[in-house]
């Protein structure tokens, strides 16, 4: 298995501190905590192979969705994560620079096929290299590369057979960050993640949008049937819903406010972060997070900067005082 | 996409020949046609990053089901497909030789990642490979290869590096063909596809057992979190209920002999199969395919073998008078 630390292993936690009276407050996460309410699943969805006019329909969708041109190449996967582990296929050997600190399996899935990886802490920085992989939004800080950047980066590599990698993972709560409209650019790939926004991680969904070579190089490593029948379903019914997606994005963007002056009432400086999701910096954060722990509430360490914690949103409320409580 | 011919379309089937005004009757897969009941699920596991204590218990689940051994290494997929898509990784290079005609996603999937691929009739034929690959029982003639043959050659394969992969995505209506009683001996990887049997092929959950280094390879190609929340409570529920298993072992088993016995009584002769499918033979079964598609029947061609078609059952006594009244 992974190597990388991630958040969302509620065993892993009861194996540390037990089973919490009160159940797991779970903010370990960047995941909307008021998840799009699953449509009724037609049982043929279950039973058949996928279809791939069902399959046609939900890339039309998310291409919508994302401000994608109609015809930008796409391909839809079980979870980005699948395709962040393929990605190295698309430049085998290749001198990949990560933009970081970041989330940390782009960086595993590239070292373990064998490219040589650098982190840097700045575009200027990744000059030399063939691939650049960034998360933008970025997960944990939130920082944003802006787009008229990003696209002349992803130009300048695609003149050398390099290629950009744009993980909007959490772009849906900051789609003037988005540069899906240039989807099919040479050089520029996008990934989008279905399940962080709609709050249905368990539903496995995510999407690659780029140029024609790219895209069907990862449809063809992914082979046919990748995306389950219902998560399709589930997809088209979410990807198009509008006004749900207006109305989750006021809210996060409420919840996000009041967590952060939650934090920094009790002492956590805000650090910066998404809507989905807060970064906050403390003296010792490990003891703030053992002793959250012990309450029942997950957030999520990092053990290679132990000042800092990132704190996904509570549910509501009752999850705010219980929070705040813990906090003291 | 893939290249490779497919059952279970509809949306080709219906631009060739229209949308039927029954609706289809889809015989075109060896998919179980009374499926597994889909249980409640729990909201959790659509919101949620899939939990890791719950795959391991999908995997001592499976294990039990399949007669593996407790500690055999395991690993679970989104679908077989995905499994051998990744089955060339195991070994880059190798001469490979399946064993044939069967399942066209093996040739493939190993073609693409530039192994020296042979269609083999027999397994004497295989004396130079590095890697054996055979369906068991075959797809689509059925013909099953006696365990004790497959365990020496595994243990032959072994002591020089290689590997036999014994795809077994019918076993479970041949479970005394099964060699998963043998998982993790050195040499042999077997895969298991959950969606035939269980009729469910939309959920896309299939298992790799094999030795360790072969399995944790596997885990580590596909990542955390590859099988959804969902899939992981079904394939618990299903691969438990062992009333159910047996029950459908019964009614396969009769559905089978009947499809046979209605296929030979209009001129189509037994070519063998499995209880989830049967191969016929009729000197114009491009004609035969033909008709029953204009009467809304899709069934299996193999355009290199034009005197073959496969049958899956159909559901019920309505589906095998229709299929009986349109073979005439």
């Amino acid at each position: 298995m992974s190597m990388v630390p991630h958040g969302g292993d509620l065993a892993a936690a009861e194996a540390r501190w037990g089973v919490p009276a009160r159940g797991w407050l779970d903010l370990s996460t960047g995941i909307n905590p008021v998840p799009y309410p699953i449509p009724a699943i037609d049982p043929a969805a279950w039973h058949r192979l996928p279809q791939h006019d069902r399959l046609r329909q939900l890339l039309a969708t998310a291409r919508d969705a994302y401000g994608a041109p109609d015809t930008a190449p796409a391909v839809a996967a079980p979870g980005t994560q699948i395709l962040i582990q393929l990605l190295p296929r698309l430049r085998p050997g290749a001198r990949v620079a990560i933009l970081g600190p970041t989330y940390g399996e782009h960086a595993a899935c590239w070292t373990a096929e064998g490219a040589d990886v650098t982190a840097v802490d700045s575009l200027d920085a990744a000059a030399a290299a063939d691939v650049v992989v960034l998360v933008n939004p970025n997960n944990p800080d939130g920082r944003i590369v802006p787009s008229d950047r990003l696209l002349a980066l992803a130009d300048g590599l695609a003149a050398r057979g390099g290629l950009l990698v744009v993980d909007e993972a959490f772009a849906e709560v900051a789609p003037q960050a988005s540069v899906a409209a240039e989807a099919g650019r040479p050089g520029l790939l996008i990934l989008r993640s279905f399940g962080k926004f709609f709050g249905l991680a368990g539903v496995r969904l995510g999407f690659a949008l780029g140029a024609a070579a790219e895209i069907d190089r990862l449809a063809r490593l992914l082979g046919p049937w990748a995306v389950p029948g219902p998560a399709i379903e589930i997809g088209i019914a979410a990807l198009s819903d509008r006004a749900w997606q207006g109305a989750a994005r006021a809210r996060l963007s409420a919840d996000a406010a009041k967590l952060t002056a939650t934090l920094e009432a009790r002492g956590l400086r805000d650090r910066g972060g998404t809507d989905l999701f807060r970064l906050a910096g403390h003296p010792d954060a490990a003891g703030v997070w053992n002793r959250l722990g012990r309450a029942g509430i997950l957030v999520r360490p990092f053990p290679d900067r132990p000042t800092l914690l990132r704190f996904g949103l509570p549910a509501d409320a009752a999850g705010f005082e219980r929070l705040a409580a813990a906090l003291g």
